[in-house]
């Protein structure tokens, strides 16, 4: 009974504490005097306390439906630190419509910020306002410029600080004689340093604070690049270095890619090694799949031999740190039966009966060349802790990109232990979540802290679909935490699309990938060379998938896409509207097949158009919404086609384009309204 | 400077705790192995910890996102009590699709109470779903058995109990020669044994249990209505007393009321009384506002001595639950400048710098005849709890439905601490809240406790606007707390619609309110003798208006709606569909001037078309979604009307009525499917 090692003795006595759905405590009955509510504070993460996720710079708007009883006027502040680092600062909200408050204000540090919501009866700036109306009558006001002056003598008494113009204002209003008191009522002046010095009594303040992760630039706009290093030697009987993947730098730093990400780079496991496409048995010479990772030669802190050591590895972050390129690693969190964990922590495995460890399983399928960690064995807290160890000492080697592998099966309290640990040393760590799995699964892992997302865009090809889905993900609550990274292929993905539609499938996929997501990857050089041969039809695989062999790739051949990625990542470094994804609108096209979006960043507008059938010429009106970029209705402006260079010449809300699979099936528009 | 007595010396230092939104407490790290995750847990009452709202009997259907890393199976249940009394009973929850559970409980006795989610991974469900996939092929599953019966052993250790059976399961998992073990696997009884004594290791459960307010029917389903008991008298110079409303309770009955509800019974002011048609001043026999509470003769807790004694108040009630009816009372919290509050508790109001009580104002209005009580004064405790007491005192004396006054200004705190105090003696007292306010105030006030609410139906007269405004009420989660409570008319709404509408109006706002809402209520006589003519153009005011003086009412006025009211009010007595809100459905019609809507109750169904043009004869094709409404598209079905008992042949989706504002512009059908 290997797997339940530590029973309790009652039924359901363990419920334990890391409750998903954490809702606030019991109301406490306090001052019955605090009369304001604050309902729907946002931005927030449903379904927990999790961080709300901003950049560098960026800025949070705060909003929260804000009320009291009665009639009498609210003030209402934002207030906002980065947490354990500072004082708080305030910025005062605003009334919008129907009881809802806005606020703005930017985070200029990278970590962990907060930000609380306060609120209360301003009695000055109603009796301000009372004044106003009472003066349009005429009344004999005496009585209420005394009850004004008693307001300003408890603010002096209340606040700290130099209070002598707030003392002349009070003295005046008390001054029977003086017949402009009216005037000295309502001076701005007097408002002004009433806001300031009010005694906010019986303010509510939303009870915990929202946190909000303030990444680097990175985490919003990259450029990967995914490469197996062990494929960069001269031929495939030639193993490839570290040293090697340095050679191509430059031509990978000439696509615009900056993160260069490496499936494991660790020993690999001999015991049920897998051949060539995934065969049962390896032949001598076969070199197994990365993911099968630990050997004799170690284990997840290793390196496999013949790509080289620890220096080449360092040397290798530091080419491509020269090149604008960062280097990002995979963290697989299995083990090969080789791996020396097996035998050094055989804790942290599930064994069976028969005295085996138990391998991974998808039954009736078996996978015995991988054993997966046992996450409810009785040591969990020493795994999760050598599993931080390993993920800190590759940040020490200068890894500051992760991408995880499968985060979906395993528990979600580790992810959002450990990338929470590792922020704590080092802000700038980011995290990639390759999960492929279903919504809730997916969301809730960005929600506990991974940076970015692979997303479901491989299998989104046609119009409807990119709408509904990119629509999702840039306009609900999930543009709060959810950054989505988008890839055409990988080196498990291989699309029906990508097998069927020829060199155009492979242009239209580099396109809507790197101009509907401010992060985007591809798998190469198997895309930009179109490898699109599966293992077997019907399969997503590759066939002689650099998973299980080494492959030689031809960098020179003419066809290959490279410019193409070149010119499109050029494109989005060059516009602002395209490093962000809040921003991104559909626009209605006649034709079904033709899809058009836009991005905007302050005068920055960017528009694609993408003939999504890869075999057919397809002509369609393309109806923009000109107020949502800002066009007038009946001026012309220039389309200028980043990928040709073409200018064309619209007007209007409605324009036709025709976009051919034979040559290029898709325009990268930047908008120039000033010609 | 009367209005902040106690100022704080340190700016911003009072931070009240009742905390408006108090969102969860930070995540502590707990258990590692608890891997399921429970998020959007239903229903809940948005912006705080809020009980959702349901009567005796009703069921509570719980749904949450629950789901975990991995492939494992998932178990959940729903735990649910009534607090403080009961243990702990469960119901196991069913997925739907996309990780969405739901389970199903029914609350049987009023009062409060909670639930929670609970969720663990299923090692033995999963063993199970596996051992199937294993079957299908041929494998050597021997050591798959015994860790069954491993898991077993353990379930058998971890629970009390009998476990013969399971024990038994185990020995023949464990023995080789059984040629049957995939069938013992497989057995359905040892899955439910084994889904009984699950340990439910490392379970997750929602950290604060949900609140369920249960209340008895009548706060989902009453017919109120509104008298002045001091125009009960022979004519206008007569005050009508308390034995006089007696008289006339048979008369109510028979209009099918079930609250009768009276303006405050409680001694009137005289200082600044105001006169008929609310002059300024009062002549010396006008019998002032019942709303400025308070004279020599007593304040909140005493009767007016016109009315009668607290013993005919008793009589009264005694007489009135007789015929099935509640007396309702107003619950005004203000007073009169003669209220004995004025000198006994001068703290609990606001003082002027010239030494005077601070008056009601809506600047540059005044209302010298009414003092607010100051809710921000020092000594608010004991206001609160002489507030409660006057309540607990008219529940002693048989009241236990009370219409509060312009709760919306007064503090929510306030409201939330004496409703639960109250309800906390007995659960059976309801609130109906008088708040004609924006939205959210009018929903905070239904969230912390009022039992009902009342609408903006009065304004409410065009389809559209039913559509939008009752479709709000009833599919979002305002139908788990906003009870709303439909008035066509009161002593201070007289619409335009029914100034300008003649008879049709009157006839189509009653059959509106008493079908579109379980609850509905009228202020009479006015409403079923068609007053209709207001104090001046353009108000809402009555003209000769009971607040200011006796009115007189020839109640056997040939043309009275009272009959039509009667049969209304049978209809909803007959109709379990109207007696909810839940199942409220609008329907197509072509014509914009009629709007059609159902109710149904099980096999109960209720169809309303009315026209809402009260001038003009209108004809309109209905399209009803017959399979919603359970009706087979090509049978006939029968359309009975209930205010006419004449029966309508209907087929099919689209039928055509016509509605003639001279007769009877409104049908009120009971479909009727087996003729």
């Amino acid at each position: 009974m290997p797997h339940i090692k530590n029973p309790t003795r009652t039924h359901s006595s363990e419920i334990a504490r890391i409750a998903a759905e954490r809702q606030p405590p019991p109301r406490i009955l306090g001052d019955g005097r605090a009369r304001v509510a604050i309902e729907s504070v946002t931005p927030t993460v449903p379904g927990g306390p999790f961080a709300v996720k901003r950049i560098v710079g960026e800025t949070v708007r705060v909003e929260a439906d804000i009320f009291a009883d009665g009639h009498d006027m609210i003030s209402a502040v934002v207030r906002h630190r980065q947490v354990d680092a500072g004082n708080w600062a305030e910025v005062r909200m605003t009334p919008l419509v129907n009881d809802r408050w806005s606020a703005e204000f930017s985070v200029l540090t990278e970590g962990s910020h907060e930000f609380v919501v306060q609120a209360w009866i301003d009695h000055f700036a109603t009796w301000r306002r009372d004044m106003v109306r009472r003066a349009e009558v005429s009344q004999d006001l005496s009585t209420e410029f005394l009850i004004g002056a008693a307001l300003i003598d408890h603010a002096i008494a209340d606040s700290p600080g130099d209070h002598t113009d707030l003392r002349r204002f009070a003295d005046r209003l008390k001054r029977r004689s003086d017949d402009d008191r009216i005037e000295v009522a309502l001076d701005d002046r007097l408002a002004a340093l009433m806001a300031q010095a009010d005694p906010r009594r019986f303010a509510t303040q939303s009870a915990t604070p929202t946190r909000i992760w303030v990444d680097r630039e990175r985490a919003r706009f990259s450029t990967w690049y995914e490469l197996f290093p062990r494929s960069t030697g001269a031929d495939e009987s030639m193993h490839g270095t570290l040293r090697d993947v340095i050679g191509r730098l430059d031509a990978i730093a000439n696509m615009g890619v900056d993160v260069l990400y490496f499936p494991p780079i660790h020993p690999i496991g001999t015991k049920f090694r897998k051949g060539k496409n995934n065969a049962l048995k390896a032949g001598p010479n076969d070199v197994g799949s990365p993911w099968a990772i630990g050997g004799p030669e170690g284990g997840h802190d290793a390196i496999h031999p013949e790509l080289g050591t620890v220096e080449d590895f360092e040397a290798l972050v530091s080419a491509a740190h020269a090149r604008g390129i960062e280097i990002a690693l995979d963290f697989a969190l299995q083990c090969s039966p080789d791996h020396p964990y097996v035998k050094q922590h055989p804790e942290w495995f599930k064994h069976r009966p028969d005295g085996s460890i138990q391998y991974a399983e998808n039954p009736p399928k078996k996978y015995q060349d991988i054993y997966p960690f046992e996450f409810e064995c009785d040591d969990w807290r020493s795994l999760w802790d050598e599993l931080l160890r390993v993920v800190l000492l590759w940040v020490d080697r200068g890894v500051r990109i992760f991408r995880v592998d499968n985060p979906h099966t395993k528990p979600f309290a580790l992810w959002e232990w450990l990338i929470a640990e590792v922020k704590s040393r080092d802000s700038g760590v980011l995290f990639l979540a390759e999960a492929f799995t279903r919504p809730k699964v997916m969301n809730r892992l960005a929600k506990l802290g991974f940076t970015q997302s692979y997303t479901y865009f491989a299998w989104r090809n046609g119009p409807w679909d990119l709408r509904e889905y990119f629509t999702e993900l840039t306009t609900t609550s999930a543009v709060d935490y959810f950054r989505p990274n988008a890839w055409p292929n990988t080196p498990d993905i291989l699309t029906d699309y990508l097998q069927h539609g020829g060199r155009s499938a492979f242009i239209v996929r580099a396109a809507l990938a790197s101009t509907l997501c401010a992060s985007w990857g591809l798998y190469g050089p198997a895309f930009e060379l179109m490898e699109r041969t599966p293992a077997k039809p019907g399969s997503e695989e590759y066939l002689d998938s650099e998973k299980y062999q080494i492959r030689a790739w031809d960098l020179d051949r003419p066809d290959s896409l490279a410019p193409l990625i070149r010119t499109l990542n050029l494109a989005r470094r060059e516009n602002p509207a395209l490093q962000q994804d809040r921003t991104l609108k559909f626009h209605h096209c006649g034709n079904p097949a033709v899809v058009a979006y836009s991005k905007t960043a302050g005068d920055n507008i960017i528009v694609v158009v993408a003939n999504t059938d890869p075999h057919n010429m397809q002509w369609s009106d393309v109806h923009l919404d000109l107020p949502a970029l800002g066009i007038a209705e009946n001026a012309p402006y220039q389309m200028h086609d980043l990928l040709t260079g073409v200018r064309y010449r619209w007007t209007g809300r409605t324009n036709v384009v025709g976009l051919d699979p034979a040559t290029l099936p898709v325009h990268v528009f930047r908008v120039r309204l000033h010609q």
